[in-house]
């Protein structure tokens, strides 16, 4: 089968977002990424500063509200119906949900060609970049670094801290149909 | 009937961004951006340096390839169906083709509410706004300022050379629905 | 007598960045643009978390810390520093202290041949480009509006209200011998 | 002695900034970031464009002109001159010239305490990092990974080809007096 869509999950500082440009990079035909991190950065600023919306408290720790979750949903479709109208598509999420998150994906992605790939990274290297980066709350990267991963269930996983990103990238690339 | 699509055309260094930030903080519910500059992010890198992608010439100019032809129509769609599902949204393009840019989008938004907005800005005005902000290729300013608008049709226009982006965005908002 | 230091002057969403991209363009000789905003950038994360460094409250307000200042202080003498060493130096900066911060730049340029250039814009625009940047603490523009430019003498100033960066560098260039 | 500056020398993509975010987090004293990026940010626009200035080519290489080298020797007497002045200092700096930028940097630090060190890392990882970027041009990391460090002296050198940044900033600040 001809893989459509391909979904990493992975905590915040595990790495995906690298992972998706050496994808974009190595695999044959162009594939668009579609984030939520952008998703965020498209939302009004005012989401980012309410309980209704999605909140980064100074631990590290998201909250997420109705609003969020309404425009969320309706990115969700939408992102399915990219795919679906004939583009390849890498998604590059943080199921803060766990398993509830990956069973949203799998309504909208229904009848997709998906491959679900779980990004690892330990916590400790993972809260290490974070500091290196300089640009995300503390204790995001510790904090979901196990969270993200409960109860979901992946075709394949790689783990970052040790191998490359694009290292990760080829396991997975041998992997898309 | 009530506004699911606000959909802003206008060239480069127009102004169009920032009319679509201050739209997110007055208007009373949750608006997404969808802007064409976050699509060619989304894109491989490669796609930036290809006839099949898109490509900025050092005079300004942009050209469009089949891959970034297909990947953008695609796009369109899932916009569209976000909007279906109940997101607001805000288009933020570039009609290079004019009025067959508009065509397309009206194709993929069929069905919905969509208040059509044109962007201007007088050519001199945004080239000296494209050196101040000194991070886009030089020329396309000017070189898009009236070919974006050849033939498009507008619910209203704005024009950003003497009125700031909030006070285009008041004029928008009190059309929405 | 030939200028060896431009400084500009101004409130949080003034204008003054794209000034300074501006001059960098129309001035025949390189300029280098040395701004706080990218002082504040070198520093440590801490530094914007702790009221020894520089806080950004809420509200727009700032609060400056001994650390922030001793910093400052060391990076004042080393910008001074480049201009002796022979590079035509563009300062933007934000008085907070307003004459009292000139008072600190005038010592530490003692020498120099200095054009000083007040950035004016008012409060209720510079607030509405603040809102439109959207990556600003809201209030900062109409706090600093005024504030920064209390006691402080020019040898010309500009105004960024209905005057695009492009049209103020002008006037700035005329002035640079 | 107490160490005054902190001289990092590393091709791209080599994980130095990493390690300066990293060690402005674990020493005890704020330290400011000096690094050969942002003063390439501090030119004018033309200055990436000319022969003139500094000049990246599609194949990773980079040439630098006269007027660089002027506002860089203006640069690196300013960095020294906030250390006389009491800011501890962590220049990040590309070596293109081996140890002829090392000489260049020994006589503007003369008189101050400087720790050097060589960050390395093996070709191909930092262009396999340089991939995961996506925002460097291609084959500069591997172009300059052998380069810089030709016939420079270190105090101590850091690998990050399988170390993390707060590993190698850990190592580092133990050696600052």
């Amino acid at each position: 089968m001809t893989t459509q869509v391909i979904v990493l999950n992975g905590g915040s500082s595990s790495g995906k977002s690298g992972i998706v440009r050496c994808l974009q990079e190595i695999l044959p035909e162009p594939w668009l990424a579609a984030a939520v991190d952008s998703l965020v950065d498209a939302m009004p600023v005012s989401m980012r500063e309410s309980s209704e919306g999605i909140e980064f408290a100074p631990d590290g720790e998201v909250g997420i509200g109705p609003q969020f979750r309404a425009l969320e949903a309706a990115w969700m479709v939408g992102v399915a119906a990219m795919a679906r109208a004939g583009a390849r598509i890498i998604v590059d999420d943080v199921f803060l949900g766990g398993a509830e998150s990956q069973d949203r994906w799998r309504k909208a992605l229904d009848g997709l060609e998906v491959l679900w790939v779980g990004v690892r990274c330990a916590p400790e290297v993972a809260a290490a970049r974070e500091i290196a980066r300089g640009d995300r709350a503390r204790g995001m990267a510790a904090g979901q670094a196990e969270l993200v991963h409960r109860a979901v269930r992946y075709d394949l996983e790689v783990d970052t801290t040790a191998a490359e990103a694009l290292a990760c990238a080829r396991v997975i690339a041998a992997r898309v149909g």
